[in-house]
């Protein structure tokens, strides 16, 4: 997004718990600031030193400690990138719970301290779930171990629910012991078109009934993020006419033929009622993953417009592309393309607004509205992105005063210096970028 | 138990959020000391007030604000019964994430603050994953609202997670919003006989692989608790003869041919490999039900021996066995009973010794062995129900020191003068009981 450029004198790339406790402390004794970075793929800034912060990298905490294939846990550092833990699982018939965009170089402990959610996040749910145990460094250098393999333990309060989601704001995660799970022996993917957004939601709802236990995914597109991808990096739409909405339906089973009777029923159905008006179905793995392409190029594919005004906002599903429809008159010839696109299932829209080059004329017809707009109906300016530097100035938005008080306390309690992860999440950010 | 016996002034039966806070202002300015009591169902007296705290009851707060099916969220107040929700939730083909025993009186408020686990956690997950959102009264009267209705919000800390499992030690939960599941159209339970510990173990990792999506249960007991069930409350065994290991298999699914077409193969399987020697699959609801009460009913035929010494431990799967078959000589002709059963997909193990009268010769044997073999093996001395009063002191065994200490400056921190619900959880307990 070329939005945020850190400035840092020095990259710490320590290779243990111990190394970091050990980096914490020296850095606790002398007031320095630490920005802790994984994959440094986030889109908000969460990793980005704003003036001379250290940077304090987990890439060489790239071990694999363990698969234990009954319990079905991992156990691994934090610097582990998650596809390479994803082949790692593939020999035990397993899997990670969650999938992103940035697989190939996004890190496991990134993953957890955004609280990433991705594609298949309406099957396989809520890193508050699923990750079972982790140790975090304080910034005191004090270690939190709550590594215990087990499913169950209501020991005290549930300490590692502090790390995720908090931005490296509390804690450095180093280690990981993640719940993960069987690995589909069938996966389907059907790629549909819908004549309206009440027949995508429709779609929805028959899909979750019809498709019940075997749902993995429930992704849509409009035909701007369609035309997007066909233009800018020559992914073909798979139908011959355009229609106003598409959606990818995919599934995860432990029997193919059982699934494709399934997905069958519900195809048969949603064309009978009219809420699907053409659709395709994967034959094989080639297949499926070119119709996925369709929807996970869309990002890649803003990037050629040039500048991309990006937004992640969870609503409630019934008015979550007013907001794309809201946005286009203000947007109007300011901008190249006005997208929504995202994960349907999960209430989360990803809003993409482009141009040629940065326009202030342009910001001031998105930024306050989306922000008020969510506001308004209820929803959460960062579904899944975080608040990073980006956005944290924007949380009275999504958040009551007396929540934020709340986690301002939490930060004084656990960093009473303010050293790790400065001007983030739920600090006010003196520059205003 | 009749282990825990209450003492209070006054019982507060507040009927909103608003009464709860203005309560907790008050108690807070008087420095009166208040103990959240939701259906006073736990077993390890979290609910009970120790000296003279006030009774903060959420038994009026009873009522459902909405159920919405196409997100899939019920949002209600604390002092609703999990059985009323599940009614109705059932209109909508919905049901609630969890069950337990304790339905009929359980709270949902309470389900949520002692973090429940129960009969389905391995299909649905723990709470933490589930929750969407709470309203929350801290002790000094201020409410956390985090009740927008959203699967995906990452906008500053989860502060809901602070009240999921801290047995109202850091706020009382007085609405809740639910993140709901489909209502199974199909059914299906096995009641299976097994001749050792290690096929019981293959036999899960069998109904893993084969029941993949559909398995909603892997719950297991001893002999000696199909024995109980048979002497004391006359559930008799489904087999004409013993065997020593019993396991129940329950799957939910979406179509009832594909389910027991995969159940048939599983359980054909399991008996070529000599995992399971005896099985019955239940042809009906009534069937089903019939086989439940042999699991279910353990509990309740305990309680006719006399006094019942109540273990909930987690422990890794191929150790969880052990713990009963290292507890059996030491208690020998002391005890009546030395029970196993539990929630074996989710290593989890209830361990109960039952005699006619307390013993103190017999508590020897038990406590600390129980504790200590729980640590050895990287076990939790409470799986699921957590520290209450009668675990707080022996929190060391499962959690590090760095732990604690952080435990307890949250306590600290929302709770300075210690007036929620003390002596519990995180809080050493004066009187040792």
């Amino acid at each position: 997004m070329n939005k945020f450029r850190g400035q840092t004198a020095a990259v710490l790339r320590p290779r243990s718990t111990e190394e970091v406790s050990a980096i914490m402390r020296y850095c606790h004794e002398r007031k320095l600031a630490v920005t802790p970075q994984g994959g440094n793929t986030g889109l908000v800034g969460g990793s980005v030193p704003l003036h001379d912060e250290l940077i304090l990298s987990t890439s060489l905490m790239n071990q694999v400690y363990g698969i234990d294939a009954v319990a079905r846990t991992l156990t691994c550092q934090a610097g582990c990138v998650l596809e390479t833990l994803n082949a790692a699982l593939a020999e035990h018939d397993l899997m990670m719970p969650l999938d992103l965009g940035a697989k190939g170089s996004c890190q496991i402990g990134g993953n957890i301290s955004s609280n990433a959610g991705g594609l298949r996040f309406l099957r396989y749910g809520s890193l508050h779930g699923s990750v079972l145990g982790l140790k975090a460094v304080l910034p005191n250098g004090d270690v939190i171990d709550t590594m215990k393999g087990l499913r169950k333990d209501n020991t005290g309060y549930d300490l590692k629910q502090l790390f995720i989601g908090s931005e490296g704001t509390l804690g450095i995660i180093t280690e990981v012991l993640m719940g993960v799970v069987q690995k589909p022996s069938a996966v389907n993917v059907a790629f549909l078109a819908c004549p309206g957004y009440d027949q995508v939601q429709q779609t929805l709802v028959a899909a979750q009934k019809g498709l019940g236990e075997i749902l993995s995914a429930f992704e849509f597109l409009d035909h701007e993020g369609m035309r997007c991808v066909n233009e800018t990096v020559d992914v073909p739409n798979p139908f011959d006419s355009t229609a106003p909405f598409y959606v990818l339906v995919e599934t995860h089973g432990s029997n193919s033929e059982h699934d494709y009777a399934k997905l069958e029923a519900f195809l048969e159905n949603a064309m009978e009622t009219g809420c699907v008006v053409d659709g395709v179905v994967a034959q094989d793995a080639t297949q499926a993953a070119a119709l996925w392409q369709v929807r996970e190029r869309i990002t890649e594919g803003l990037q050629h417009d040039g500048v991309v005004y990006k937004y992640d906002i969870s609503l409630p599903v019934q008015h979550l592309y007013s907001l794309v429809e809201a946005m286009r008159p203000r947007v109007a010839d300011l901008a190249t393309r006005c997208v929504g696109f995202g994960h349907l299932g999960d209430g989360n829209l990803h809003l993409n607004i482009t141009s040629p080059t940065a326009s202030e004329e342009l910001f001031a017809q998105i930024e306050p509205f989306v922000y008020e707009f969510t506001r308004e109906h209820r929803g959460s300016i960062s579904a899944e992105h975080g608040l990073g530097l980006m956005k944290a100035r924007h949380i009275h938005y999504s958040q009551p005063a007396a929540n934020v008080t709340l986690m301002r306390q939490l930060k004084g309690l656990l960093d009473p210096h303010g050293l790790l992860n400065p001007y983030k999440t739920v600090e006010e950010n003196p520059l205003n970028v």
